[in-house]
């Protein structure tokens, strides 16, 4: 597939909130053609998502000579359409373009947009939906394959990017590592995956493990994670994704900085020993589940602070500890790839 | 509402399988009329299910004379409607009734069904069918509600049986305690509730927040658990509902002599002392909680294999441990009296 993308993020966008759009600016550039928000028109991409650079934010469709498909690329909790937004959505289908969404609230749903899209011979799709009806049965796994899992002490600290970066990195070492996308972004990026949590949760689990099921001809998996097992609101999805996709090695993410869980600042989180802990635990219930390497998320410190907090951490945790952004992902991967070579993880 | 329910339990007439009919006929035997299942009509429902005394089964509808209600009796994994009942569901709603249901499939949904609902004017109820979408916010929850939640070594091991027995129990001594139902067999017998097993995953800990917000006016709060923190299949459901509705006191269901996961006979359990730890701490992750009590499902055991389980797990876990069924809920009663007594949960 080869797309031409616009990406809506108008009402949103910030780093934190235009989760899709950063992605698809760091890791689908190419396709990219232009991030749609009118209050932020002029200036590029990289100027207000930190990623993006010679990628035009535009205000209206009419800016943009050639594209064929408008990406909603913000995550709104709760997933309800804002109402500014309809007569853009309208627009793109009245031009001839795709629609694709990873929000809770289905578009091709939508009575009006889908007689539009219908009218004009357009697709709409909704990533997140799904009609997955499998109870996980924990079925014998092919041994040769290492399953790693990025896990993290909340959300939106840098799961699925640091999941991509190693894969691809990986790859490139001339590996047989395969990403698996978990989320709503991770699968319009890859083209493939479950949206874990939009599974009905007594599925979630069989969801994960299918994930496995479907890949573990490669080498090497590299499953995306989602939330925390200390996020209030999203544990759930999180140890449903843990024990079905049976990981024997863990990559733990975090935010340098950040003390309280996304969306609920008065909830404190626990400290990532603690949680390191906890997700070795619930990961080795049935077989043995360790903890590979740290990837710290450094985005709000300076370089010199982020190298401190890093160090600090990598003495606390006696791991690596790696800022895939800043650093690039190489001690990571060389982490990984020692794992892998060791074959402790074959239990 | 008062209703005259048969319960079909055809194909799967067993005390695990048929938990919704058992659970009906123990906690409303007024409204059950008779259980449904050709393979052994002429029998009691006590004979087959160990529960329902003087409830006859019968091989057909005609052999009954009153009924406003089919119930499906038995819970499906997977939930797909077996080929042999189609007709029967078809003949309830030509005579009349309602049908109400439990499984993931949802009746109302089948074309077949509804516009023969619709013809007879009667009302197809999917229990488990919502469309939860709110996320946990974690708000502040009134300091003088008891939250007391079962949970369990696996599924099927009679938590709903616990909370009704261990509410009821508290009521008829004048305790406030109110049952708040998490599935679909206790939304049926106590009309209110929701299905966290069929809500969507990123909402599972909103849902069970809810029903604390809803319910929190009473003194204490008898929150049915499902599944188990170690179940391979159904661990994202019980971690989200044990997050979502925020305990101060456990009580531990176990299933005396039972080794391995229920339908994965390939799983062994982690021991008793190993998961009410587990519990314990992720329940405590944000506000003190404790188990309070432990109620032992003996229904495989003899009396005195029964009381000898009983000691050893007493005396290993340091906690009354009650069989609710063969000896009353009597001393449970007490230990969750002295602990709400106490006020030590007030944190």
């Amino acid at each position: 597939m080869s797309r031409s993308m616009v990406l809506l993020t108008w009402g949103n966008s910030n780093p934190r909130a235009a989760k899709t759009a950063t992605g698809l600016l760091r890791f689908c550039a190419d396709e990219c053609v232009a991030v749609l928000d009118p209050e932020h028109a002029g200036k590029s991409a990289a100027d207000v998502l930190q990623v993006g650079e010679g990628i035009p934010i535009v205000g209206s469709l009419q800016d943009v000579s050639k594209a064929d498909t408008l990406v909603i690329g913000i995550a709104l909790p709760g997933g309800q359409i804002p109402p500014a937004w309809r007569p853009v959505l309208l627009e793109a289908i009245e031009r001839g373009m795709d629609i694709l969404s990873g929000m809770h609230e289905f578009l091709s749903d939508d009575p009006e947009l889908s007689a539009a899209a219908q009218q004009h011979d357009v697709k709409i799709t909704d990533v997140r939906k799904n009609d997955f009806r499998q109870i996980a049965q924990r079925p014998p796994l092919n041994p040769d394959c290492l399953r790693l899992h990025t896990v993290g002490h909340d959300c939106s600290v840098g799961k699925m990017l640091v999941s991509l970066a190693v894969a691809r990195g990986l790859q490139q070492r001339q590996l047989d590592a395969h990403f698996v996308a978990t989320g709503q972004t991770g699968i319009m990026i890859s083209g493939s995956g479950l949206p874990i949590d939009c599974v009905v949760s007594d599925f979630v689990n069989g969801a994960a493990e299918q994930l496995v099921v479907d890949n573990q001809h490669h080498d090497i998996l590299v499953i995306e994670g989602q939330g925390s097992l200390v996020h209030p609101a999203y544990s759930a999805v999180t140890l449903g994704l843990l024990h079905g996709c049976q990981p024997q090695g863990l990559i733990f993410v975090f935010e340098a900085g950040r003390q309280t869980a996304v969306g609920l600042d008065h909830v404190r989180l626990p400290d990532l020993a603690q949680q390191t802990t906890l997700f070795e635990s619930m990961a080795s219930l049935y077989q043995p589940c360790q903890t590979v390497a740290i990837a710290m998320n450094g985005r709000h410190l300076d370089s010199q602070a982020a190298a401190e907090a890093a160090r600090k951490v990598e003495s606390e945790l006696e791991l690596p500890v790696v800022d895939v952004v800043r650093d690039g992902p190489q001690r990571l991967l060389d982490a990984v790839q020692d794992f892998h070579r060791s074959g402790s993880w074959r239990g």
